[in-house]
C-alpha cells in the first residue's frame, strides 16, 4: 500500500521532491557527455541548475504533485510520483530561467539567502545564455520522458503559452514601473492587474494545475478554461496578498522588510490610492513614491492610513475570495476536475500572514 | 502557372520573402490585443520585433523556402510559399533571441548599421526579457498556423533542440575565450569544432533543411539524420571560412575590418597554429594573442605567415568539400530527399570571398 503524497508533512513533501532533482540533472548531465561537451561546460551548467533552481519553497512544482494525485483519486506509485514529480521540476526550471534574468534587470544582491547567479565570480552577463540553458532543460527533460504520451504537445503548448504570458506581464511591469524614473501617471488598476496575472498568476497557479491535469487526461479545453476561471482569480489575489504584506505584514512572520515604495514598486496599494486620493494626496504620492528615503516612504505610509487601505484589502479579500469560491462551488466534475483540487489552493492562501 | 521561386533574382526573392513580416507582426499585435495587453507594451514589442528581426541577409529564412520547393518538385502557390516563410521567419526570430543576448554579453555596439537594441533608449537590460519574447513569438506563430498538422510536434521539437544546441555552443565559447582574460591552453581544435557546431551549424544549416523536410513530409529519422551528415560539416565549413575571411578575406570585399586576433576569438586559424608552433612561437602567440593592440595583432599574423596557415586552409577546405560532395553523391532519393537542395547550398558558399 503506498502512502498518499498528501498525507505526507510540508517537510517530508519538500525532501521528497528535492530528492527527484539530482536525477534529472544527471540525466541532463549524461547526455551532454553523449554529444562530447567537454567537461567545464558540463560542469559550469550544472553548477547552475543547482544554484538557480534549488532552494526556493518549491509551491508551483509541489502543486502539480498534490493536484495530480487528487484528480488520481489514489496515492501515487512511484512512477507515477516520478513524473508528476519532474513536471513540478520543468516549472520550477522555468521560474529559475524567470528569475536568473529578472535579477539582472532589478539590479538584485541576492536571492533565496545566496549571491544572484550573475554576481557569482565569473558570471555577469554569461547568466543571460545560463537562462537560455534553463529553459532548454525543461523541454530536453519533456521530450525524454513524455514524448510518447498522446498529451505530450499539450504540455509543450502550455509551457510556451505560459512563457509568453510571463514574458508580456514582466515587459509591462519593467515599463510601467522602472525603478529609477517614478512616473505615477503610468500606473492604473487596470495595468497592475494585468501584470500580477500575466507575470505571477499564469506559471505559479495556472500552470501546476493544467499539467497535472494533462497527466490525468482530464485536460479537455472546457475543463481548462474552467481551472483557469479559479485559478487566474487566485492567483491575482495571491500577489495583491503580497503586496499587502510588504507594506502592513509583520516582518518577523514575513521574514522580510518590505520595500515596494521605496522601490516603485506598481503594488495593488498604491494603485488603490492613486483611484481614492484627494489632488492634495495625490501631490504627497508624487513627490514622494518611488524615493529612496526612508521620511518619504512614511509620507506615503501615512496617506495610505487617511485612506483606509487596509479596509479596502478586506473588503476585496471578501469579494473575490466569494467569487472564487462560488466558480468551485459550481465546477463541473463530470468531465474529471475535482472542486478538492481547487479548495486545497484556496485553502493555503486564505488569510495567510506570510 | 505559378513562377518558382527559386527562379527569382536574389533582392526579388529578399524583397518577397520581407513583405510576409508585418503580416506575421500583425498576427502578433492582434492577439496581444485580444489579451488586453496596453497600447505601450504593444508598440514596445512590436519595435523590438521590427529593430531585432529584420536587416539581416536573410539566408536561413530563405533556405527553408529553397528547400521545400526543391523538395516539392513544383513551383510554390501562394498559400505553401506563405507557409515555407513563416517557417523561415521562425529561424530569423531564434536568431533575432541569441543575437540580442549575444550583443549584450559581447558588448557589442552595432549590428547590421544600427545600434544594438540594448543600447537603443531606454531599452538597456529589458533587452533580456525582449529577448525571451522574441522566442515566444516563435512558438506563437507555429501553433497558429501549423497546430493541426501532424508534424507540428516535430517542428516544436527541432526548435527546442538546435536552441539547446545553440546555447550550448555559445556556454562553450564564453568559457573558452571570454574576450579580457587570454588563456590559449583553454583552446583547442575540438572544442573549436564544438563551437562552430553547436553554435552555427545547428540552426544556421541543419534547421532550415529539417523544417523544410517537416513541411515536405519527408523528415522520417534516416532522412534526417542524412540531411544532418552533410549539413553539419557544411555549416562547419562555413564557419571556419568566416575564420579564415576574418584573417585574409579583402576588406573592400567582406565589408569589415576582421577583430577575431584582438578580440581573443577562438577561431579556427589560432587552434591551427596552436597544433603547428614551436615554443617559440607558441610564446609570441600566448604574449600576443587577445590582446587589443595593432603591434600584438601583427605578431599573431606574422606567427601564421611562418606557419602557412593559408595553406592549411586550403588543404583543409579541399578535404572538407570533397567529404561533403561525396555524402551527397551516395544520398539515397527514395524517401524524398533530393541532392539537389544540398548542392544548391554547398555551390553558395563553396570559395566564398564574403
Amino acid at each position: 500500500m503506498v502512502a498518499a503524497t498528501n498525507s505526507l508533512s510540508k517537510e517530508d513533501k519538500r525532501a521528497k521532491f528535492e530528492a527527484v532533482f539530482p536525477i534529472l540533472v544527471d540525466e541532463i548531465v549524461d547526455y551532454l557527455t553523449s554529444v562530447n561537451v567537454p567537461q567545464d561546460a558540463k560542469d559550469w551548467f550544472k553548477k547552475s541548475l543547482y544554484h538557480n533552481t534549488l532552494g526556493g519553497k518549491y509551491n508551483r512544482g509541489l502543486s502539480v504533485i498534490d493536484t495530480y494525485e487528487i484528480l488520481s483519486g489514489k496515492a501515487l506509485d512511484d512512477n507515477s510520483y516520478f513524473r508528476a514529480a519532474l513536471l513540478g521540476w520543468c516549472i520550477e526550471l522555468l521560474q529559475a530561467f524567470f528569475l536568473v534574468a529578472d535579477d539582472m534587470m532589478d539590479e538584485s544582491k541576492t536571492r533565496r539567502g545566496q549571491p544572484c547567479w550573475y554576481l557569482m565570480p565569473n558570471v555577469g552577463s554569461i547568466a543571460i545564455n545560463d537562462s537560455f540553458m534553463l529553459e532548454s532543460a525543461i523541454y530536453f527533460l519533456l521530450k525524454k520522458h513524455f514524448r510518447h504520451e498522446t498529451y505530450y504537445v499539450d504540455l509543450l503548448d502550455l509551457f510556451h503559452e505560459v512563457t509568453f504570458q510571463t514574458t508580456l506581464g514582466q515587459e509591462l511591469d519593467l515599463l510601467t514601473a522602472p525603478e529609477n524614473h517614478v512616473d505615477l501617471s503610468k500606473f492604473s488598476q487596470d495595468k497592475h492587474a494585468f501584470i500580477v496575472i500575466f507575470k505571477t498568476a499564469y506559471y505559479s497557479f495556472y500552470l501546476p494545475v493544467a499539467l497535472a491535469m494533462c497527466m490525468a487526461n482530464v485536460a479537455t479545453p472546457d475543463n481548462l478554461q474552467r481551472a483557469s476561471d479559479v485559478l487566474i482569480p487566485l492567483g491575482k489575489y495571491f500577489q495583491i496578498q503580497d503586496d499587502y504584506l510588504d507594506c502592513y505584514g509583520d516582518p518577523s512572520v514575513t521574514g522580510k522588510v518590505g520595500t515596494d515604495i521605496l522601490d516603485n514598486k506598481c503594488s495593488w496599494l498604491i494603485n488603490v490610492a492613486l483611484a481614492k486620493a484627494s489632488p492634495e494626496q495625490r501631490k504627497v504620492l508624487d513627490e514622494n513614491y518611488g524615493r529612496k528615503d526612508a521620511d518619504c516612504e512614511k509620507r506615503v505610509k501615512a496617506v495610505f492610513e487617511e485612506l483606509n487601505l487596509k479596509k479596502a484589502y478586506e473588503e476585496y479579500e471578501e469579494s473575490e475570495v466569494s467569487t472564487i469560491k462560488q466558480r468551485i462551488s459550481v465546477l463541473d466534475e463530470s468531465a474529471g476536475l475535482k472542486k478538492e483540487a481547487f479548495t486545497t489552493f484556496l485553502n493555503k492562501i486564505y488569510k495567510r500572514s506570510k
